[in-house]
């Protein structure tokens, strides 16, 4: 069956979060402290990514976008660096730092190529204004901003999926989840959703990440320009 | 206070319904009914949009999206001219062409002016296809989609307002509806937001249109061109 639509995994899959991330904190916090690396200090953050929305996930408090999460989770990150006294604005600027990421090279083509053809959306755990800054700065073009705010839960909650793919009006099987993340397509494929694995080998830096899905994908491509060759067939 | 969102009314506002609905039903039935005035056949299904909305607004029934409610209303509206016998595919092509329509002729290029300084979204009862359908066809770039489906509920409920307020992330008073419609702006000026209107005496047909607002609002324009100039100063 053809597919139709394609929605989108951001931090990780689209965007490179540990680059962007460290290249603010360094900006923010190196004169405080020096000699940090900062990309474990993205790495260190980003931990804190699960743990945090699975208070959402749990029902233990309403749904809050994730530059609150971030901005909870900031202060632990901070403690474990040992960086002191940073005050309120900064904290609020290294959040902000979430918002300016850098697609990886090649996103910005290949999604021009595919929305050509296909329905795009994100399916993030990012919020819509989150959602809508990397769009505008890394110039590319969504047909709806699906996901965590739209759906007031995070993934892997089924209503994410489920509600990407009423809102894009095609069949499950139309709908293609992208990600590069195994547990991620794992979720959408237990909807019924096509999935797409992207490799993203430097996704952590030094500690690697996914170069293939470790659970069956309907595509498994080198990145974002692999697949819309693939689905171009 | 510096506008630094515009969320837009669609149906009378941005696109021309009572024309695109006629021509679709022209196309689909006047070889069953010559002679229908197709102009008032788009009038009578148009006045079934807020009954339809009100058993949702009310918690009578659960959300539904527009197609599911203009398929409902579409047969009311079939008997009151006497077109009988339509087939079920008839019906659902004459649902799809809400998807169709065209946007006023100034609209193409006075969004594409206003989204170079504004975050732009429409602010709809219409679903998210719908308005994905509407956008492609009249080339008009938003950065979200938001409203009825983003809320499940139906204008003028408070949630759609308030809940497009915190999607774009600034005040309500930064944020701006758009409408042609007094009743939409009263609405959200209600909720603290800025509003601006659009007369579309054209909007009926020979019925008019409102060419002026019946309420305050932060703005009055001529066409969105004009709306576009008074927000440049």
């Amino acid at each position: 069956m053809a597919i139709r639509a394609l929605i989108f995994n951001v931090f990780g899959t689209l965007v490179d979060w540990r680059s962007g991330v460290a290249r603010e904190a360094e900006r923010r916090l190196q004169k405080r402290k020096p000699g940090v690396d900062w990309g474990a200090f993205s790495d260190a953050w980003r931990d804190q990514y699960q743990p945090s929305m699975e208070r959402v996930r749990s029902g233990e408090t309403p749904w809050v976008d994730l530059d609150t999460l971030q901005r909870e989770s900031l202060d632990g990150v901070l403690t474990k660096f040992g960086i002191e006294d940073v005050s309120d604005e900064t904290k609020a600027k290294l959040v902000q730092g979430w918002h300016k990421l850098d697609a990886w090279p090649e996103v910005r083509e290949a999604v021009r190529s595919l929305r050509k053809h296909h329905l795009l959306a994100p399916l993030s755990n990012g919020h819509v204004r989150l959602m809508i800054d990397l769009a505008r700065r890394n110039r590319l073009r969504f047909d709806a901003i699906l996901g965590a705010e739209f759906s007031r839960d995070y993934k892997p909650k089924p209503a994410l999926y489920l509600d990407a793919v009423r809102a894009l009006g095609f069949t499950p099987q139309e709908t293609l989840m992208v990600a590069a993340h195994s547990n991620d397509l794992a979720a959408a494929a237990s909807h019924g959703l096509a999935t797409a694995h992207i490799a993203r080998p430097r996704e952590y830096g030094p500690g690697g990440g996914e170069t293939a899905p470790s659970v069956p994908a309907t595509f498994a491509a080198a990145d974002l320009a692999d697949l819309a060759r693939q689905l171009e067939v």
